[in-house]
């Protein structure tokens, strides 16, 4: 048994991805969970520890790879409303590239405790505490009207949201879904 | 035993939407509901028929309130950028006052199943119809830009994101809240 040419960690990640998000990170067992990566229970648990430190790790990865995409944007050289757009096309990608991720989380990240939640608290401010830099300094700048939390709130809720209704087969490609969303954003929808 | 003010269909409804918010739906025990809602077990059975059962009322109430308020709005005599301003009102208020039936849904809705999952899938549609019509009718007044269903899903998921964030006691009212963001939509926040 085994698939040789996959290292086991990443066979392990895609098991708990696929089974946390199609059936719920309390309903799957461990056992399931060894079997979909083709290891036994035993060897399973002395790589991943429990159960929730693989939820931990799974959610873990996603948020920091949107924190380290967010940190990148706000500290570019572009001007803010670019910044703006870019940060709208990493997060939209981000988010189509892992609508299981999300939906993982969106449903299960409250059974991670202690000091493993406060890791995933501190990157998700750092996703969010990049977004309202750069809105910062749109005011600074004079080119954005608003860093008020309830619109950086509101945007990131909007492009989070795409993990319940993005249809990778039947959209548009993620960057055009963000040039939509990013227009919206940026000019509204009501004609001056 | 039994609280005569409260009737009991509200107390089983209250005791649900409390303990399916915080546990989930999967480890709430029909002992605990019971127990909740000041009843035996026997005599829950006897109101709720079963606990997805249950779970399905808590939801179809909520999708049934939100589609309500949106077809009102639709068949007002209003033009459409005010009856867009009263749909984002009208939803973030719902939100707002809902945000453990939004959260139920969001974590549990898929353990609702055969038909009674169809007439879920049926009100949540009569809420977007109501909202792409309430675009449409823009777009032909010529006072809106779009009616592309990503922009009309987008909005929807900014404002129903609301139910993760947004604190009664820390936050503005939910008027206040969805002016800000009607005015984002409306109007975006890029300086002209």
């Amino acid at each position: 048994v085994g698939t040789p040419s996959v290292p086991t960690a990443e066979r392990i990640r895609e098991a708990a991805i696929d089974l946390f998000s199609r059936n719920g990170f309390h309903a799957t067992g461990v056992s399931e969970l060894a079997a979909a990566a083709e290891l036994g229970v035993g060897a399973l648990y002395y790589h991943i520890g429990s159960k929730e430190q693989l939820l931990w790790e799974v959610l873990r990865v996603h948020i920091d790879e949107a924190a380290a995409a967010a940190e990148a944007v706000l500290e570019s050289d572009l001007a803010a409303v670019e910044k703006m757009r870019q940060l709208v096309h990493h997060h939209v990608r981000i988010i189509a590239a892992h609508a299981r991720e999300v939906r993982i989380y969106v449903r299960d990240a409250e059974a991670v405790t202690g000091d493993r939640a406060e890791v995933l608290q501190a990157g998700r401010e750092r996703v969010e505490d990049a977004w309202r830099s750069v809105f910062t300094e749109g005011v600074a700048q004079r080119v954005l009207v608003t860093d008020d939390h309830v619109v950086v709130n509101g945007v990131l809720g909007m492009l989070n949201m795409l993990y319940m209704w993005y249809r990778p087969d039947r959209e548009d490609s993620p960057d055009a879904i963000a040039d939509k969303l990013c227009n919206v954003i940026l000019s509204g929808i009501e004609i001056a």
